[in-house]
């Protein structure tokens, strides 16, 4: 508590220092007591600097997704709503999944520094290095049939999409289903989990993997980090993990509130201007064989239509993309 | 292991005593130990009569749904393939997710003398007081989109409805969408529950409610038990509710496979041939509103066509039907 009015105190006055005398009367405890939150701050990884005679004043704020960073000044009601953030775990979408199952509230976010099991598509590895990427999950319980859930990964094709185009200024693009890419390299992949009755969902756990200040020597082939991307970044400075957080939280309410709201039809036409240009030669991977042809167009079920070298329309719910020159 | 040895030789010869020579004989054990095994096949529940000269019969087996006497000659290769069975539980199908999210094989059953929070659709309570009704849930693991759920619990109510009919000799009908009725009455409710991420089915899990020696005064209203409906049956006998699993088991792996095989299309015809009437006049309750009319059909995905009052046909999902005179 005390640590939260030091740090806000702290932070609406990155410009001077503070002094002592103000941060006790502020928070009503004594010198030693504030000297002690100080300190504590410091070990989460605040850097704050004390002058005997002026005070203290915040330098710098911890390269850690901390929950009360997340939650500073983030403009969502229920994306974010409350943050668990973990150093390491196997997959913050199994934690968060965990979590739904107790009846944990829409819109909680669970986060990682690090992950071990880091989870893709199909039971497939997600490489989680510590601290150098974003690796988050948020529940939803959305009233929606199971067979709506494609809706649901639409909304965050979109809404992540643009929270890096925001972020970055370079023109992200959506790989169908759910990868999103910089210049046809992967920097961010969604898994959608689910539990469900036949007829209702009970809650999905939306999974946000985002290659942020990833270096190339580890990321696997066809793979790129945002700092990558980011030609001018000096290779030095790291992209704040905080930030690109907060954005995505932020960009996926505004679109889980539009698709609410709207329905999904305004989403399916941003996801079409956002993806593979409809053309583009492809090679699919179905699970017992592989089609070629050229991406026709994307249904209104989250489907994609390709054309196939025979003139045949073909319809693939479930599968990988291949792209070809 | 030597229980189990000692269980089939008795069980093999229910009409003779078997001596305690050739239960030493067949499982290379002393006297003292078979009489050892004998005693704790009694604390299970098993009458074994003892001779002294004689030897031993086995006169009854207990009433317990013990995994050895559910798989005795069960006729299926995957369902039932491994059983598991507590004395309570709070709910079996949360018992069989959590096994499943641990990577049980598909086939597995988990069954209960009895739930303290035996679940129903949608949240609601399953009654499942001790030793009175079959409470079981059994993980499937089918090569599926999500959105082909419905075609599971299609699946579910014809082979329980086939086996409740087989093993009483009572008509009983499938209401929309998965309750199992006899004389009008619900006797059997089926819940669908399933792990999924967008495009393919983790592991469902089938739980399957049977009021079997239920007595009247313990049922909720609208409710009845196999025993109850048997009219003939002295109120005395209970019915055999290891057979009644055994039953269901047998009929829902010959339906699954066909399913496998030739597809939903008999699968939804033996449906409409067991279900109520075309033209019974319902009440559909939907979450946020009633309609009335008659059943007109039921669509290939498993939702139920009603032709509503003003002759409009609506295709229903999600709902609550009560039927109307």
């Amino acid at each position: 508590m005390h640590d939260e009015k030091i740090l806000k105190i702290l932070r609406t006055n990155t410009d001077i220092h503070t002094s002592s005398d103000e941060l006790c009367k502020t928070t009503g405890i004594t010198r030693a007591a504030v000297w002690k939150h100080i300190e504590s701050l410091r070990k989460e990884g605040y850097d704050i600097e004390a002058s005997p005679h002026l005070g203290y004043k915040l330098v710098a704020i911890p390269d850690s997704l901390i929950p009360s960073e997340i939650r500073w000044q983030l403009k969502t009601k229920t994306i974010g709503s409350a943050v668990i953030s973990y150093k390491k775990v196997d997959s913050t979408n199994d934690s968060a999944y965990a979590l739904a199952e107790n009846g944990i509230a829409e819109g909680t976010v669970v986060t990682a520094e690090e992950q071990a099991h880091g989870k893709g598509r199909h039971g497939r590895k997600w490489e989680s290095p510590p601290k150098a990427g974003v690796y988050m999950s948020c529940i939803l319980r959305p009233a929606m049939a199971p067979n709506e859930i494609p809706k649901i990964t639409l909304v965050a094709a979109v809404a992540v999409t643009k929270a890096i185009r925001r972020f970055t200024g370079l023109e992200a693009m959506i790989k169908w289903p759910n990868d999103i890419l910089i210049n046809g390299r992967k920097v961010c992949g969604i898994l959608t989990e689910m539990k469900a009755e036949q007829d209702s969902i009970d809650f999905i756990i939306l999974g946000i993997g985002v290659n942020v200040n990833t270096p190339g020597s580890c990321l696997p082939k066809g793979a790129t980090s945002l700092r990558e991307e980011l030609d001018g970044f000096s290779k030095k400075d790291n992209l704040s993990r905080i930030g690109v957080v907060k954005i995505i939280l932020e960009s996926l309410e505004e679109e889980y509130s539009r698709l609410r709201i709207k329905g999904v039809k305004p989403i399916i036409e941003e996801w079409r201007s956002m993806s593979m240009l409809p053309g583009a030669k492809i090679k699919v991977l179905l699970s017992n064989r592989t089609i070629e042809g050229e991406v026709h167009d994307i249904d209104s079920d989250g489907s994609l239509m390709v054309r196939l070298d025979s003139g045949v329309f073909e319809k693939v719910s479930s599968g990988d993309v291949v792209m070809l020159r």
